[in-house]
């Protein structure tokens, strides 16, 4: 079997395309407009006419959104208008001649962080929280990707930490995305810094927070605070051997970490937190990743 | 292969034993004191001797604490002191000469639930809620009881609904237990009934409900709310086929299962919730029946 896979990691806006080894390092990749008015036909065209001249025996597919992993297509997205019931498996495959896996792109994204981060622990499990614009998630069960009844499995950025808690992207209040995706960032930090970096990103508040700023620290520990609290229930619900912080955010690295520590610590009832590997991996394209090293795994 | 199996569900105060068949059924029973305080050999011997007179191929132990399923014994229990570290398996196995195989007490009853209410659909995933003094559970991932790193998953009843909410148990506050569990009940309906029952049990508390009492309904309402605000969040994360309400205050009925689907229908992010299947099966010893078909289950 041919040792590449290609993983394509597909947003609202840019598109991703990677050939991947199978231990997960990136050979080649590039980046495209994703160009959702044109339809998922031409986006599958373009895609397939890019990665025919790399040498692969699969591809896996993240999108955003709810997936169909048996016709590979999309059941319900909010930045894809138009793209649902679309078979990408069968588009793809028709095209390139492999095995093509679809899958949720934060689902990929988990997968890649538990086979490459942490070595495909037999038996593990491992909550990935997927942290960016928005903040999503992915469970890996006893080593195997865990999709749930209908492939929404992993949806944690809309666990409800406070009922009336800031407004949410979702309509309702008090979801953990809505204190720790980048715009929550970004407010806690017009709220809370005398000095605003220009431009104003999570990259810059965490660089702010390293080099001393207070108001930019206590950002950061508000952030890792609710991602605690969140963590925490899952953790008893889970007793799960790591989790794993993914997607741009993470990048904060211990300004993050470290208050969720600190909450993981305050918990009365230790035994399930004792064994929890918490990391922030350093940064992949992840969804790249996951995605073709889940078709490698997929195609058998 | 002898088709019967012993459940045996160790509680705090009571153990009941029972001799149940493949299906479920329970053939034969009794119920125990426990007698904490003579330790875990001479409970061993006591229980043994009682159900040396059935005919069965295994014996199943359900224990309400964290049990290390390799050894059999109690990691960390708060009901049965001195308890821990005892090997079950190696003592209930050595006595009848059959597989043994210990599990936690929650856990054991919703794999009872799993198989005789849901028929064992297969690759199911399941929220398990075990309703009583306490709040705990057990989940089923794709078919298979899911333990999780050190045998702890499950325990739901201390995920955390509201930060400054009433003080649980547990040392926290806001609680699902704080909510949902029997002190909780009856703290409710002391505080929302004019006329109370005696004795006043959550049991009394639901015929009032049912016989239009306004004050019982809103006590019910208020834990049925609470319960699906919980739910919610664990639905979000894993996606699952059914719901199960297990334990003497699932009794409730649609109670407590009406104002859950009421929080579920108010959802923003409806595809998670759409397959679900609520229920409150019609009441059995569930430990007993889980334990001995969970015995049944890994004996091969």
């Amino acid at each position: 079997m041919k040792k590449y896979s290609v993983g394509i990691d597909v947003g609202g806006t840019f598109t991703k395309l990677g050939l991947v080894a199978p231990d997960g390092s990136v050979i080649q990749s590039l980046q495209i407009p994703t160009e959702p008015s044109k339809g998922p036909a031409h986006f599958t065209r373009r895609a397939a006419a890019i990665v025919k001249a790399w040498n692969f025996g699969s591809v896996g597919l993240g999108l955003a959104g709810g997936v169909d992993a048996k016709t590979g297509s999309l059941l319900f997205v909010p930045n894809l208008r138009g793209w649902t019931g679309f078979s990408f498996k069968k588009a793809f495959s028709k095209s390139l001649g492999v095995p093509v896996t679809v899958e949720n792109d934060a689902n990929a994204a988990v997968w890649g962080g538990y086979v490459v981060a942490l070595k495909k622990q037999p038996h593990a499990t491992v909550i990935g929280v997927t942290l960016g614009t928005g903040v999503g998630g992915g469970l890996v069960i006893e080593g195997r990707l865990h999709r749930g009844a209908s492939g929404y499995a992993g949806e944690l950025g809309h666990l409800t930490l406070e009922l009336d808690g800031p407004r949410c992207r979702c309509g309702r209040r008090g979801c953990l995305e809505a204190y720790a995706g980048t715009h929550a960032i970004l407010r806690a930090a017009k709220a809370r810094m005398r000095r605003l970096p220009s431009p104003l990103t999570p990259k810059a508040v965490a660089a702010a927070a390293l080099s001393g700023d207070r108001g930019a620290r206590a950002v950061w520990d508000e952030v890792g605070t609710r991602l605690g609290q969140g963590l925490a229930g899952l953790v008893l619900v889970l007793n799960p051997d790591a989790i794993l912080l993914l997607g741009g955010v993470a990048r904060a690295g211990r300004l993050v970490l470290d208050p969720i520590r600190r909450v993981f610590a305050a918990q009365p009832f230790r035994e399930p937190f004792k064994q929890v590997v918490l990391s922030a991996p350093a940064q992949r394209d992840w969804g790249v990743v996951g995605a073709a090293l889940l078709s490698r795994e997929r195609r058998g």
